[in-house]
């Protein structure tokens, strides 16, 4: 661990030796960088002309089409390493979404990945020869987990995080980490080390926290599938402002054991991994692999639940909440659930409405138990460098120790309300889901990320939640401000006070669709259910991929 | 709540109105009360002439046989129940093992299942018409839950705790509720408000606890099945100390919604609640009526595992544990081990020998965690009455608050110590179980129990974990102190200076056979594979129910 050292100066060091590690034929040449001022930098890959199109194929692949064709030998693991080492490089140099690089032990274990296949005529698991980005939280055997703190920069892990070998052993190769925001505890993916990720769709905007490296990783095409966590939507945020799917799984499917934590032993909300793809295929492909591995065989808290099959139904019970009576949405997102709420029922599904009359004290019961500590966390991890507190951490700067008593009390009330609110559940006699926002944002600009409440709220029940780009994308010319928009709190107005339409044009919008606790094969099935009564011709974009031929298309 | 009030006037009080609530002609005669010195008093029905031949077949029944005898009407749950309250009320007066007493609603809550049963022709669930008696912390409507504080008397459930409404809906009669130590926190049953309760089985030695209430009740014949809880060997101690079965499952299988519980809101170690009865098929039979209930659907902490069915393996891989390093066993309890493995051994399982190398930290984290609060939960509910402290509670009342901060870092500790112990189990290749003691004692003089670290290190770990009689009773001529013995620690020394060879004998020695985490169904499976492995003879008696009747035997 560093310490005795000026923060900056340890920074400063570890943004070069991470630059460094950029092999030189991945480094952009200077000529065709893209200038500052060229805001969608999804374009890149293909305009440049610096990628063959080889490389652009394999790299425009979903994983679930890069498994089988390494499976059928069309493609070798080593080829789809290197050019997605290469795509990865370059969605760093344009949007800084990296934490850690070691392409080059990536294409030594997708080398060797290769010849055992070539021996054995065999693929060692389902995940044979794919390339999977990993959270900076993840701790990978000599490499740092600074999770954006000066003083865990030098301090390689010693052990890997037990998925990390789950994916190993399905034959997942590694080869980056992904940047965060500080202690993995802002919306956003800035912190002192490394600095701030945009979003690759539009570089003003954020790509949203605390997976935001992964999502500017994916959404850039760098990664066909990557692992991020989520204690209060860290997931779903950075997948919604990025326009990809993940899956906010409930605690004990995919294993957390042995990651860096931002609030380490910190246990009445928990912290889950979950995939984030392109496809729902991908996020299917993931899930299943991980709890057929199964992981209650190596951590302790993992629940021996197979992979369940689950028969999708024809006609799902969906609850629709408009906003969560805190925040309203801003007009992208509400126009996004309208829409999708008429082509759910077109398609014949039954929609109702949700109260959400639980939401105001569950969100306010997340905020109390994030700095039960008084911050004493956080703070141990500045002070050895003396680094600041951001500004964007300030709740935790200011917080007084709960104690152990306090926390008993919190925990007592944090119980009852999953109790209410899975009665709630339960009044809506067959109900299956519930659509809502992701967040209130399409995305929004650097620093003005505020609300996480409707994430939040899930991660206090522990229910199962997907978000998922809905096919509705941004559009100044129908998402102007509503003349008779009223406050619903003051955060609420804070919210709108930063929405600009023409800021966030042509961004996609997500949507989250949640489950009750420990339903994630139903929720998938579900979302495809979902997805299939969206326009066809939209869901066929979706499917490629490729966020950013959708938005063309606008 | 009552305040203001002093504690000994509002315990005797509450005492009086107990015995109240025994109906006339359920008080034992004078006449035929044992006199105080008479210290098996599990004779008395029997030997009293006070029971009806048909009362005491009832009331030596398993719950399975009850349930078919009701279900196939040669018995009506009316008078199942009269004989279980008329049983219990002499358990009552023999044994002080009892908190809340409504055996006349119980009366009328049975001829309402009877009626129902005679209309529909059919029961309403697996356990129609079955006597179900309570831990004191279980929450009914209108009845006190003080676990042990006089200021929680006449302060009567406004709900019933979910368990109770699922034996309900499963045709389960409630009809008393037993007593615990103050706060569940002492291994004996004892408190301010009721006074001790005895053993039935030898009044001077305890009943064990916290669930001691329930074990001297059904020991003695008074129920057929009960309810207990567990935090760190709170059904197994009790449950060892008179020769009973229980199962301490894993969290969220039975649901533990609406408990009270001695330390609201505590959580790093988690309390089950779990079943007590004279055979192994009477927890089968609770385990899988619970949970073939659904209780997911109710308790958002319940797991949707459904109940499933396992194959019995014909040879087990049985680690054995014959100390744990910290405490060695009294001779009973050591012999009783030597003989259960032998049995093992000829039966044809495999014997390997289990290093406690992590049990030592792990008791010592249960400690810890127990008091993080600095005692204040305790504190909050003796002030308001003025009660004291009791000398078993020493540890809460010095005990200082260890904070949030603090209470992350043992948090932190706990989930190395679990992973740790999973390590382990796994290195033992193919190891189905482990039996070790369930307590270090047959059972022990009032006052005397000191150390309750071979459950408690199951709590942590959140292992499935049985409490059987393996058929070996205390005998004074076989169990002498060995000469050799050299404590293996401090509380070692305290532990056996207690031990009398003459103040156990004839008492059952009961073993601990422990699976991991959410092993539920094999390990209640592997338990009968163990039971079979004893001899035949022993094993009928066990069958029967009847403890004291082995007891006569020797």
């Amino acid at each position: 661990m560093m310490s005795g050292q000026h923060w900056e100066k340890i920074a400063a060091t570890k943004r070069a030796a991470l630059l460094g590690n950029i092999p030189p034929e991945y480094r952009i040449p200077p000529n065709l960088l893209p200038s500052d001022v060229q805001l969608d930098v999804t374009t890149f890959p293909r305009e440049s002309g610096w990628f063959s199109q080889r490389e652009l194929d394999i790299t425009e692949s979903t994983a679930t089409a890069i498994v089988r064709n390494i499976a059928s030998r069309a493609w070798s693991s080593e080829e789809v390493t290197r050019a997605f080492s290469k795509r990865a490089a370059a969605a760093h140099q344009l949007t800084n979404c990296l934490s850690e690089i070691f392409f080059l032990e990536a294409i030594e274990q997708a080398k060797s990945l290769d010849e055992r296949q070539r021996t054995t005529g065999k693929v060692v698991g389902p995940l044979h020869g794919l390339p999977i980005s990993l959270k900076d939280n993840f701790n990978v055997v000599g490499k740092d987990s600074t999770v954006g703190f000066a003083s865990l920069v030098d301090n390689p892990a010693t052990y890997n995080s037990t998925l990390v070998e789950v994916l190993e052993r399905a034959g997942a190769v590694r080869y980056c980490k992904t940047n965060v925001p500080t202690a993995m505890m802002i919306a956003e993916s800035v912190n002192n080390v490394f600095g701030r990720t945009v979003n690759p769709l539009n570089r003003k905007l954020t790509s949203g926290g605390s997976s935001g490296g992964e999502s500017a990783l994916i959404a850039f095409g760098g990664s066909p599938l990557g692992v991020g966590t989520d204690i209060g939507g860290s997931l779903r945020i950075p997948a919604a402002c990025t326009g990809i799917f993940t899956l906010r799984p409930s605690f004990g499917r995919f294993t957390t054991q042995r990651c860096r934590s931002g609030l380490a032993g910190q246990e009445a909300v928990l912290s889950v991994n979950g995939p984030m793809a392109k496809t729902l295929d991908d996020i299917t492909l993931f899930a299943k692999t991980v709890v057929d591995s199964m992981p209650w065989l190596v951590d302790p808290k993992c629940l021996p639940i197979p992979w369940r099959s689950v028969e999708s139904k024809k006609t799902l019970k969906i609850a629709l909440m408009m906003d969560d009576g805190i925040v309203t949405p801003t007009p992208p997102v509400t126009r996004a659930l309208k829409e999708t709420a008429e082509k759910l029922r077109n398609a014949g599904h039954e929609i109702v409405d949700w109260n959400p009359r639980l939401h105001s004290k569950t969100v306010e019961f997340l905020a109390k138990m994030f700095v039960a500590d008084g911050g004493k966390s956080v703070r141990a991890l500045l002070e050895p460098t003396q680094e600041p507190f951001r500004p964007e951490m300030e709740m935790y700067q200011t917080a007084t120790e709960l104690g152990t008593y306090g926390m008993w009390q919190l925990q007592l009330d944090r119980s009852e309300l999953q109790r209410e609110f899975l009665d709630q559940w339960m009044s809506y006699e067959g109900l299956d889901a519930l659509l809502c926002p992701t967040t209130p944002y399409a995305s929004v600009e650097h620093g003005d990320f505020k609300y996480v409440g409707y994430t939040g709220v899930f991660n206090v029940v522990d229910y199962s939640a997907v978000s998922f780009p809905c096919g509705v994308f941004a559009d100044k010319a129908q998402d102007q401000f509503s003349p008779d928009y009223a406050p619903l709190s003051e955060i609420c107005r804070n919210v709108q006070s930063t929405y600009k339409a023409d800021n966030v044009h042509g961004m996609p919008v997500s949507l989250q669709l949640v489950s009750k606790r420990l339903e994630e094969e139903k929720l998938l099935s579900m979302t495809a259910t979902v997805l299939q009564a969206i326009h066809p011709s939209t869901l066929a974009s979706l499917k490629s991929g490729l966020v950013s031929s959708i938005k063309g298309r606008l």
